[in-house]
């Protein structure tokens, strides 16, 4: 793996770091092929978003071009981190203190051709979704649920594993955003007071509401998986990807998920700029 | 700051973390004075329930006890991290990974007498304690919840803030636990499903106990501040703190917490050991 902090080559961060301390930072995770960053614009509009909920100054997109310029991936697993930086003891905040910025760079996962076509297999989770308002949505670094959740299993053939939040509500994947499909309409969860709102999940809707699907964003219990027609996730590294089963339930119907892939890659595509000197 | 990882002398830490990415480990502060960590046995006893909540292996206390005598402060505040150690991308853990431990020591914050002699000043704050059953109690570095909370004022003369939950329960403060006098009971909220159980929080229920106060383990909201006679503070660093004044509410019966700080202060002294070679 390659590592920039603050521009600089290097594998380490300083320990006072807020980001080790507290979680205090955002991170983003974005797919780059043939040295192109796919769907840019919609990742760093994210960063400057998620940064701003929690009252940490984004750097500039140039910074960190220049940074990905120097890493110079073909085909990667992007990672950027910013941290609120550097601070003495305790939960206040030098306001002197500049954002850390870590890029990082890594292999692609290995995701082959047959989860697009057959489904992938997803588990229950029994570990609950955190319910907080305040950072809802926010992909920051306080991912304690999502590791809880992803030790709850070994079995390599589980793509993903499905969490509800303490009230029940069936939110979304551990790195994945959910849609449920139930005739002509896409169910997915509103996010209002947990979960991740993945830069994918806005293009998603987006796609499917100009194929004519409807978009419902509510709550709904797992009891829902027995009624609907198609699962679908979603994340920046692997697309959109159609559901085989979930513990006792199965489908069969991939059409939509194929569809929106095939659209999403596009148009991530079409919003993709080069991230190496070119 | 004085600070070792994994026994070395270093500032920095690993890049790739699970502490950075994902607030994977604990934490805790002690103080030191004259060379001795106070109440040490309860913090170790602390440290290893909240890894073992985690699935994190505890470093042994020799180890720990080992990089202190290494560190040798006098008069410290002292860290120690806990954090799953280094693996590769995603959520998944990496079974040989081998936690990161840290041990950082700072010095003791300046509190002068008149915080004990005149009481403290709080505030109310509006950022919501997270609800979640699964991480509640364990002191974690996913601290989000309190970095946003003491954003909230910049006033010196404030010394913490007050948090309530989702559900409007008032829980405890930024850095402390609380405690509400009503007569001869003291209440405090069990933080079944939110915020953090201090080490100090046992000890001062069971010297409160044991001067004949009742103790109540039960939830209350904002508005039950207007009906008691006293509110109290405690953790490892400041001991127990009377309250002043919080809002528009003021005491001024400070006599249990003075109590319980002297009984505190000489039960954790009794329990301490020297942290630095004798």
């Amino acid at each position: 793996m390659n590592t920039l902090v603050d521009g600089v080559a290097q594998d380490h961060i300083a320990v006072r770091d807020r980001g080790l301390a507290y979680g205090d930072g955002v991170f983003r995770t974005l797919r780059c092929e043939q040295g192109r960053l796919l769907a840019w614009p919609r990742h760093y509009a994210k960063l400057q978003a998620d940064c701003a909920a929690l009252g940490i100054v984004c750097p500039e997109a140039a910074l960190l071009l220049a940074d990905l310029a120097q890493l110079a991936p073909a085909s990667a697993a992007v990672k950027i981190i910013i941290t609120r930086g550097v601070s003495a003891r305790g939960y206040a905040c030098d306001p002197s203190a500049s954002p850390t910025r870590i890029v990082q760079v890594a292999p692609l996962p290995d995701y082959p051709d047959s989860l697009r076509t057959e489904g992938v297999q997803l588990r229950l989770c029994a570990w609950p979704l955190s319910i907080q308002p305040g950072l809802a949505g926010i992909k920051h670094l306080n991912r304690l649920d999502q590791v809880m959740a992803r030790r709850e299993w070994q079995d390599a053939s589980i793509f993903d594993g499905l969490m509800c939040n303490a009230r029940g509500e069936l939110v979304e994947g551990v790195m994945t955003n959910l849609y449920l499909l139930q005739g002509n309409a896409l169910y997915t969860h509103p996010l209002a007071d947990c979960g991740v709102a993945g830069a994918m999940r806005g293009l998603v809707l987006e796609l499917a509401a100009g194929m004519g699907v409807q978009i419902c964003q509510q709550a709904f219990g797992a009891d829902r998986l027995a009624q609907v027609d198609a699962l679908l996730l979603s994340n920046s590294l692997a697309g959109v990807l159609p559901v085989r089963q979930c513990g006792a339930q199965s489908w069969h119907n991939f059409d939509l998920a194929q569809q929106l892939h095939a659209a999403l890659l596009e148009q991530a595509r079409k919003e993709s700029i080069p991230c190496c000197p070119v």
